[in-house]
């Protein structure tokens, strides 16, 4: 199965250090033993907002703070690398044409973020969609897709499973709402929504949750392409 | 004044071997011996239509037909290139960092597309805020932003100015809406809103246009930045 | 068998849309579905056409003219890629080194041109002798090499079979005479008379001809190595 | 005056966030005012050393214990560059040419690191002599070169001035002993010495020292030259 | 004046370790120092002959040969770049584009080959091409262009000027012969002609030549462009 | 077995056009043909000496005498892939990432020198450990490690077997006083002996010596790690 997973910084070390990277090699090394084929993006966590909040204190711009975003995702792709013993790539693709090469000669690419106002989610939905990825899969800090911000709302309900384009309702009324956080952000949907990809959204703090996502026994959101039809 | 132009494939050239290119060409010349900094973005249009249609046809997926698009814009950036007479930066920048350093060596660069997924309204919205301009002018096959579409609506009433987020709330609307054309895209909308830049939508069709909005004299509309600050 | 493969840029698309892509690229996996290596170089055609005739237009000199032409080649490599369903190398090559890569990890390189001055032809026949081929086919819009045009004079006669020399005798004769078209140019068969490779000239309307020529069993010309002593 | 300043990691910002950087900004800027050409290395720090410590828990070998550093100091350069306000190049340079360019085209390159063996003391110096820099200064956390260990051993005392093939003798002695910092590493001292530079080890906790280094009124050590006629 | 020099490698050094190197820098640092913006172009010579003919008794391919000529041409570029002090592009452009931007930003670029089937008179005539040169000097073996080959026929005569096209039916005679020399090869001279450039062809073995054939006061063979109405 | 082989320059070929480097060739084919894993770094010799004498009397700086070293060591790496017929990459890597994929891939990387300040031997040493190698092997122009310099002292005694910081004592004793030649430079050796790597130091004059050194029955030096406690 060709599967690409989008792990968000936080979910992956929610401190540097973290034993959570190591949990997540494991996970990735077994799967790839089972004979999945697999990609994997990752963002910029608690370092990125470190070093974003000193350069916006020392006056950098929206494109510099982006850019130093990435170079933290990048590094923690190197750090995933590092624990991977040879299986991916030796350093994280940049963009997209050579992430899709390392896939198609069998090292998986850890990838970060790419060009300033796309995130890691985005950049994992445009993977998955070339190298044609029967699963795309969000590990986030939200166990799933739910109809309210579950952290404020104690009646929030979880969506089992919806479609793209209901998908992509629930996160524009959430994104452009500063201060939320959708559990995909807008352009990463929306590039799901035209791809057709099958996708599901994760609780990324249990590693052990791709395999689970993989064989379709997860308590996460299942996220089902539109009819093709309108394609 | 440092002034980034966004112009539509469509806008630049109606069809290959059109006048108009050369009409921008002497528009930009005027403005850089006036000592505007310039730097320019262009669309695909009709070439790029043809060719996405043909590779769609093909069964090419959405990543591929992006890249055939951006292909075509930089195609598109060549064209505009060769009739600058050697103001230009030869050849067109694929990233911000190479337009930002061929900008401040008094080059203009002329950039096409960049990555999927993201249009060149966004790489325009993206190289404004790293050059710091003090304009943003989106030359659009529109005559500006109104409150319903044009083309629909005998009533739609065009804004002579709005701030950005009113922007985003109006294209969010057209923009999730398929079918609709936007006058500037959901993303750069998102990046224009959190650069704080001063920005105007014009007509497209008359490069004239070019030096009445940095004049602050068109029949656009203005977008100006909410107020910072939230920022 | 390892088959170079120079398919002109009329020759692949006579227009943006045209089904002989898919043609095309139907014959070249089913050649591949046969066990043959192969590597393909397009040229630009109607497109090119379009773009440079604009650009002379605008005073543009002819290296920038070559540069659009090189940058249409690649953007129809694109298209052909895009049609081949995943045993294209997923960029066009820009250079032989990028394209030997491909070649040698069972990728189907599909270069387009690399720099001013030198044809798709010369380009193919470059990679044909890099990746030491059996074969080169020229896929053109004539059915092989005459001893005069054909569209000229009625009694033009083609050759079965020629020495690279001889073609370099016929080429360099046609070449030098503004207006006429060579069905090889003479960069190209210059490089392929030091070669010592065996090549074919074929009509490229026909994209089974491919098969014949591999097969032997085709209506074009065979250009043979001239003997190896005086190499 | 050409000045290349190598800055410690923990020297530039002893921890992500530091007001630290913002002073070497303004102090940089001061003297590029006054009319000094600048390059810039900078090292890893706290962050560098958070990440290799993780890095190495998970199985890594020192060649990705280095990446992961050079990955560091970039990410640094980035967060200078930020606070120097179109000052800097906009992104570090990964090589000596690039910063070479930049250099001579009146951007302050800063760098971090280049290749995995090599310290960001190392590069400044090749840099430094690159450009052929009238100074270089080793902006360190101890305040000059001193004849024991200063932490160690409370009768160590610091050399006003001693030659380069005198400073290869100190630290060869302190380097090639696990555990001891020596103020500058054994390669860099190596460059230094062959090339004849005049160059100055100042402590790097006040930026204002660099000004003093420049106008020859500092505390830390004067490294001299070797006569060259053994050049 | 803009001036494009292809300096073949025979003549930038009969063999490594020349004094003829350091003449050449001197020659063309006055030039500059007079004005005039250069570009400079220099072949293999000697170090080629021997790597190519080491490498054919060890069977490499004709596009081996080529490459390993083209590193031996950057090499040499190095060297007068070394000798140029820090007038030329620290290092020698490996494409078109990037020359031109070094010239563009008054560095003297120093190229060696590009590509493998193309000569390093093609390069500098492509080079002379896209600056818009006013003249390309070709510094030779052979002090001009001849009726027939000096070295054989003793009543061989020395044009002193001649058209492009005149050029072409010469070069090709010779070009075509194995085992002669053309003062300019084939391709070169297409290029030239198609460009319409004024050139001039030297004898390359006194340096202080160059500064004559700006002058127009040489005994070399002026190259003049046929008359525009054609192009 | 994965290996890595340094081989000094004029080891490989003591002049441009000896028979040492096929002899290198087909001991490299029959390693891989036995099923080893190769990876090869040359050095620069004879030639690299007299394009650097030439350089110096020019007045180039030692960072510009390095680039013309590691343009030679490049230049010989490219001669011996020329030899090997199809098993190495085509390009020698020019850094260790694009090093390893070759490797990783099953081509032989055969590489130059990397950056200035740098030696063939630190590049060999940082790629041995980059591929986690069995056996790295210093082909030198001396038949080992000896406890003085055997061209001077008759009584200079070989180590059969010595650690990697025993070598480290040896070397930088050597290394410091100008005019000697280390066996193994300074900066390879620190590498080594950071990395725990197994190496073997063999006289390279005899290309059959690699098969002695990789079953552990060659008359060199064999260098053994120190014990892993203290890493």
């Amino acid at each position: 199965m060709k599967v690409i997973v989008s792990i968000g910084g936080s979910v992956l070390a929610p401190e540097v250090g973290s034993e959570r990277v190591g949990a997540y090699a494991d996970a990735i090394e077994s799967l790839s033993d089972a004979g999945h084929e697999l990609g994997i993006v990752v963002g910029g966590g608690p370092t990125a907002r470190e070093y974003i909040g000193a350069a916006r204190d020392l006056g950098a711009d929206e494109m510099e703070l982006d850019n130093l975003g990435i170079a933290v995702t990048r590094l923690n792709a190197r750090l995933l690398i590092a624990a991977l013993d040879n299986r991916a790539a030796p350093t994280p693709p940049t963009d997209h044409e050579t992430a899709l090469e390392a896939f198609r000669h069998d090292d998986i690419p850890v990838m970060g973020g790419t060009v300033a106002g796309h995130t890691t989610d985005a950049v994992a939905t445009g993977l998955a969609e070339y190298v044609d990825a029967d699963l795309l899969v969000y590990a986030t800090s939200v166990p799933g897709v739910f109809d309210a911000d579950p952290n404020e709302d104690p009646e929030a309900t979880k969506y089992d499973s919806l479609s793209a384009s209901e998908l992509l309702d629930v996160v524009s009324g959430i994104d452009l709402d500063a201060g939320s956080n959708a559990p995909v952000d807008l352009l990463a949907t929306k590039l799901l929504e035209r791809s057709g990809l099958a996708a599901v959204v994760i609780d990324g703090s249990d590693p052990e949750g791709l395999a689970s996502a993989i064989d379709g026994d997860h308590s996460g959101t299942d996220i089902v392409p539109d009819s093709t039809e309108h394609r």
